[in-house]
């Protein structure tokens, strides 16, 4: 049983071979963060989320760095316009630090909500300007770069390889003029390493060339470097950081070490929205906050896992609507098959060829290049040959429906991350225990015909914004 | 009305007059973050927290910056011994930012449990290297500081004010001569700014004086002043902060710029377990996740300001216990005024002096220097008033016991974060909602003589950790 990977970098499927056995060193580009995460974010981050899951369910010891960007990622890609963060904290009249403090923990809020694990390590730019300027000071020293008026650019022609992840060649018109003539830039394909600040720029540093701050592209090459290696096994991203972000990471750290720095790139696709790109500026953005107010957080991270990572994800509420549905039926067959399994039951069959099958087909889907989609659509039929086991007594023995809930649990908790289970912890809600109760009591009531006692449990659950809903398998319970 | 701050500086009560009209600055030493936070913990940062509130209640526009220590804080306070995150990373295998990351967070989930406010910034020691190399580059230019074999050390004879807030006068032995023999400082008295790294040591930086790492007390002058300005208003911490670190940040702060460094500095009292010091070497260690396990940490909070933030807090369970049911108590009386608003009222009273008078005192409580523990003594005059009023419905009008009401909103919730809004908001528990209908359905049953549901409902709810208590005021529930 292998893992094959699509990596970006030579744009095939490659078997996945960590580069130290049994260990995965693996970094995802963070946010910069200066608003509220959006769908893009989920997208991203529920995928790769997935992927270091299957890997540690694999075995593989791994080490997952997700960094945060709190200063150098401007407005515009060419290395001009401001800084996304200080525009925040000036429009927001705060500190960048206290913008960067806020959409942090609402990062977090919001993967959390969507039971992404947590990187190992979440480092910040603004905690690795030393190691940041040390790398300019090297790749000045190697000759990569050159500095004007107190920035320093990266001479992309100085570097052969340059383009070999995203595949574009630099033209004449990038490479050998200067196109722009207010550009200090030698190429305009030349990225800065280290800016000058003006004097009102608040958030700037001392360094060799004066005040300034580093550039965006730098602070990925610097952390995942320093705390994963020089060659790493994994860097993924969404696609629209492959260029320039991902290109010039490459260009800079390859230029001082001289090794490969990513063995397998992987890159998620894009959300579109009802078929359109998603932008700020064609106002049709969702952010999570706005979407977890219209469906359970758990809702969305099935939708996004209903495409392959690769795919586009077209959001709308149509389609998570559909997809609230499935994952609903779903859960319903494992809540059934876990009710059914204290109970005690005469089934003498201890193993199903079908389902031996469905489950190898699981692994497979996963060992695809982590087809999620492929293998949701496998636990459905894995559900429905369960309740059709459970439906029969005498059908299935009860170990068997043990082991049926360890693959539910592996499978949905614990790689797919879309079956969370519902604890009764201390300090947590015990609302699912009340509402067990509350359901007994108004099939207890309707059966002894005492109406109004169960339609005061409908009415007044209903005013709590639980609505719960009949079915020949029994009453189930959801929020509004 | 004028709040009066006891200062740790000048040893007496002062009013409190910010440095800027109408916006406070305020520090306050965060934790290190190599382990889990225990009572000592809860009991500094609840106690700021209330100070956080008042002011901010006050009208104060504050900025409360609150640092995280991820680097230099060394096993021994004398400039010796192991990095406490290196070492604990060793012991567990992971990278020193691992553990950074981990206990980080877990400090802020009990943070966030005690219902303290997040700082506005929270900046970490290894993200301000820059800062503090440029600190030590600028005492050693001004002649208060030295360098030997790679560690640049704090002269404290050359700061003649070095001693006034502890209070402590360098005598001979500690100024003149060299007591440790092995020591290469030239005072026992000094300290380190900067500390040579050994080649094996994870956590280190170049500097003008080879690689290493910044001395504890460093970060919190650095980053404070960054954030808050050379002076700020307000400094707080753990009394057992205020020798050595607090002298030291005073000694590096204000020999670099010449000004005074904090107008108001405020020490928190220690925690006692049984009587005797709480230490991790004395075995009657708590941590907050073990007292989460058997109490609130609403229990907790309001334990810990039952008693002054400057008054030692004796931690035992009987206490503990003590201070759940007075807290029962309170929030009973709120739940009975909010449960009594939506109802008809036949009642006249529009004002009360008694209560006036009380809710005076209550502020009076405030202002004197943040008397927590005299101010919920006054709430709990008002509640005793506040469950005559609702006894008789021809007493208050319904005007006000909403007046009533928002008092306790202001001083339980916003002031003193004791009586936190149990919300039923969309994507959070219904569980309050869901405990009054099943407290309803069970009094129904009762009195229907209908004791099968009735005991049904006690025992399932004791099942799900949920304990029903009968009272003449009606039917109460907590979990256990």
């Amino acid at each position: 049983m292998s893992i094959v990977i699509y990596n970006s970098l030579t744009r095939k499927k490659e078997e996945f071979k960590p580069i130290h056995d049994g260990t995965v060193n693996m970094y995802v580009c963070g946010p910069t963060v200066y608003g509220l995460s959006h769908l893009g974010h989920a997208k991203s981050y529920v995928s790769f989320d997935v992927v270091v899951r299957y890997l540690r369910y694999c075995g593989y010891k791994v080490t997952y760095v997700q960094n945060i960007t709190d200063v150098g990622h401007l407005t515009d890609d060419a290395d001009e316009g401001e800084d996304k963060i200080a525009k925040q904290a000036q429009k927001d009249k705060l500190h960048p630090m206290q913008i960067v403090e806020l959409y942090t923990r609402e990062y977090f809020e919001d993967m959390d909500a969507l039971n992404n694990l947590r990187p190992d390590i979440s480092p910040r730019a603004t905690g690795h300007i030393p190691e940041q300027i040390e790398m300019v000071q090297e790749l000045l020293a190697k000759d990569f770069a050159y500095e004007v008026n107190g920035s320093v650019y990266f001479d992309v022609t100085k570097d052969k390889e340059y383009g070999k992840l995203s595949g574009r060649v630099l033209d004449e018109a990038e490479s050998g003029t200067r196109v722009d003539v207010k550009s200090e830039k030698r190429n305009s394909a030349d990225f800065a390493l280290w800016k000058k600040a003006e004097p009102n720029h608040i958030m700037q540093w001392n360094s060799p060339w004066g005040k300034g701050f580093p550039g965006w592209h730098l602070e990925c090459s610097a952390m995942s470097m320093k705390y994963l290696g020089n060659t790493f096994d994994i860097h993924g991203g969404g696609l629209d950081n492959q260029f320039p972000h991902h290109e010039c990471e490459i260009a800079q750290s390859e230029s001082i070490t001289g090794h490969p720095f990513v063995k397998y790139w992987m890159h998620n696709n894009l959300v579109t929205v009802n078929g359109q790109k998603m932008g700020k500026s064609l106002g049709n953005f969702v952010t999570l906050k706005e979407a977890f107010k219209k469906f359970d957080p758990i809702v969305i991270r099935f939708f996004i896992l209903q495409s392959h990572y690769r795919s586009t994800l077209d959001f709308s509420e149509q389609a998570i609507e559909g997809a609230a549905k499935g994952l609903e039926k779903l859960q319903n067959t494992v809540q059934r098959l876990r009710n059914e399994i204290p109970k005690e039951r005469k089934g003498k069959k201890h193993f199903s060829e079908v389902l031996e099958e469905l489950q190898k087909k699981f692994f497979d889907a996963m060992n695809d290049d982590f087809n999620a989609p492929q293998a949701i659509g496998v636990l459905f039929e894995i559900a429905r040959e369960t309740n059709e086991l459970i439906a029969v007594p005498q059908e299935a023995s009860h170990e068997f429906l043990v082991t049926l809930n360890e693959f539910f649990t592996e499978a949905g908790e614990t790689i797919l991350g879309i079956l969370p289970e519902r604890k009764g912890a201390a300090g947590a809600s015990a609302e699912p225990q009340l509402m067990e109760l509350l359901i007994q009591l108004r099939n207890d009531a309707r059966k002894n015909k005492n109406f109004a006692v169960s339609d005061k449990i409908r009415d007044d659950l209903k005013a709590a914004g639980i609505v719960l809903e009949d079915s020949k398998e029994g009453t189930f319970w959801k929020k509004q």
